[in-house]
């Protein structure tokens, strides 16, 4: 592999993780950040420290630019020559932000792709960090080998956007999860179980419903609800039990509630029998809204 | 294994499982459902139906109870003669109303086990089956052979309520990981991703969260925060940015609302470096309140 430079903007926490990937490797990176300091906290040695994002952009064909969020990444881009460059954007957004900044890139004679890591900034560069990606396949294609260095590269296609979508859609699972666990611990500890104690059952409970989930998923891709092994009147039972037993340890649960009240609206309509999976009909998002 | 006489009551989609279960190996089996219909629809032969409640009492020294819920099992067992019985409750319930039904046997001169079941009704008597228990270790010795018919046996101790304050947490963390799926599911829809191709990626990541969900478990028992893998910070962050791409496609998301108000309130007492295990500390329960 030929060693090409590389710049990162942004040494947040990601940031660095990723610099310090590029220059293990050998690659010559360049790096900046708004408060000048983080740049000495690179743990691999060689990075050159750019004055001005400009100046970084500069040194190397491919941009990585890893900030807090959509509007962090905007002030940094802004007023620089970006001409020529791959701009890679790992930064959190959501689709639209990801499709402005292509554009803009477009407009100012750049190729974009944005990514969604799955990794902490521990496990870059190793087999438990993945990377989904989509935007230019001409940046994807071109600077694949370079990608591969921060973790597992998928590639979503040629809309920005898709890498976000897929990634909102997966933190609101993630946020899902880690929501239930809070308040399951909660509610252990109001009944004095520890929480150490409930987690290995509570997670292997959860990795049992995989399959479910998968049931469901065919359900809301088919639109087709008939064939209930849960069904909505079961968990409507089930859930009004959940809050009852909240309410009575004095646990507020809020999300419960309004996962309740998709189920009511459902059983309300006369689906009781029908897979608990019709619930996100209550979202109200029409199937295929951009499809074809 | 001698075949000892055993009476289901109720006969919905779990206790029709549990008196298959135990019919299959050759127990006789004493049946009632509140609609006499049900019985018919046992796919094993042999159960003796019973006339009322009271006479499928009489004829077993272990009874199984599997109505829709506390109530219910109340109504069923209110008046009857249960001196002597093993009564083995697997309706689902809260830990209050659970410790209530072992009062009222113990009033009643019967032994009384409270279970919950981590199984379909399909998979009753399968390596898939497991229930937890709790109440009368007696009944739980004397019966284990035959529990073990239905699946894995957990015994939990002496609290009666204990079986349902795990199974009440347990479904907290189920019905977060399916109301995050469903979110999940409508934001991917308003992206025109699939959410059958969306959920292997989804199921992967959320398996890979189990380890910090573990440390996540430790730093709850320890009320000790302060080596934050993930920090409330950066995850509100992430969460105003999720909330922000939901609103952007009209995904209604309450659930998300109420997590991020736990950050907050994190955030704003000064702990935003802390570990967002601390967002349990939001919801008010004091740590150990039936210890000691
Ligand atoms: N950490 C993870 O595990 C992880 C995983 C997946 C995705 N992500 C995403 O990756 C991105 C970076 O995460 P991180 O963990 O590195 O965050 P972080 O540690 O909080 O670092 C944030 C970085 O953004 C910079 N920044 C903030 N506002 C800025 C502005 N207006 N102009 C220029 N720079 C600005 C900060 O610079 P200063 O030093 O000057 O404040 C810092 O370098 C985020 O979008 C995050 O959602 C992170
Ligand atoms: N199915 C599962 O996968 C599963 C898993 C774990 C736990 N559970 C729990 O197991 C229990 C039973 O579940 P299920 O799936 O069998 O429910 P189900 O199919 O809905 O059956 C409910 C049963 O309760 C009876 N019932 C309702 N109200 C009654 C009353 N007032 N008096 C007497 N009988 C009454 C019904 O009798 P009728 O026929 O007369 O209506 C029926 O036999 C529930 O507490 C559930 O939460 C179920």
């Amino acid at each position: 592999m030929t060693s090409e430079a590389i710049t990162v903007l942004g040494l947040g926490n990601l940031g660095r993780a990723l610099a310090e990937a590029f220059l293990r490797e050998g690659h010559p990176v360049t790096v900046w950040n708004r408060s000048a300091t983080k740049a000495s906290e690179l743990k691999v040695p060689g990075a050159v420290v750019a004055g001005t994002a400009a100046e970084a952009v500069a040194a190397s064909g491919l941009v990585i630019v890893a900030v807090l969020d959509h509007q962090a990444a905007q002030q940094v881009l802004s007023g620089v020559d970006v001409r020529g460059r791959a701009l890679v954007n790992i930064t959190s957004g959501t689709p639209d932000e990801a499709r402005e900044l292509a554009d803009w890139a477009a407009a100012n004679g750049a190729e974009y792709l944005h990514g969604a890591v799955y990794a902490v900034p521990q496990t870059i560069g190793t087999d438990a960090s993945s990377i989904i990606y989509s935007g230019s396949s001409a940046v994807h294609e071109r600077w694949q080998k370079q990608l591969a260095l921060l973790g597992k590269v998928t590639f979503l296609g040629a809309d920005a956007g898709r890498a976000s979508g897929y990634d909102v859609a997966i933190l609101a699972g993630m946020y899902g999860l880690i929501g239930g666990f809070l308040h399951a611990a909660a509610l252990a500890r109001a009944n004095g179980i520890k929480t150490t104690e409930l987690t290995p059952m509570l997670l292997s409970w959860l990795t049992d419903l995989h399959p479910a989930l998968s049931t469901f998923a065919a359900e809301i891709d088919g639109e087709s609800y008939d064939n209930a092994e849960s069904s909505l009147a079961m968990n409507q039972t089930g859930l009004g039990m959940l809050i009852r037993a909240a309410a009575a340890q004095g646990v507020p649960f809020a999300a419960l509630d309004s996962f309740k009240e998709l189920v009511d609206q459902q059983v309300d309509a006369g689906r009781g029998e029908e897979s608990l999976a019709r619930a996100v009909e209550s979202l109200g998002v029409v199937s295929h809204r951009f499809a074809g």
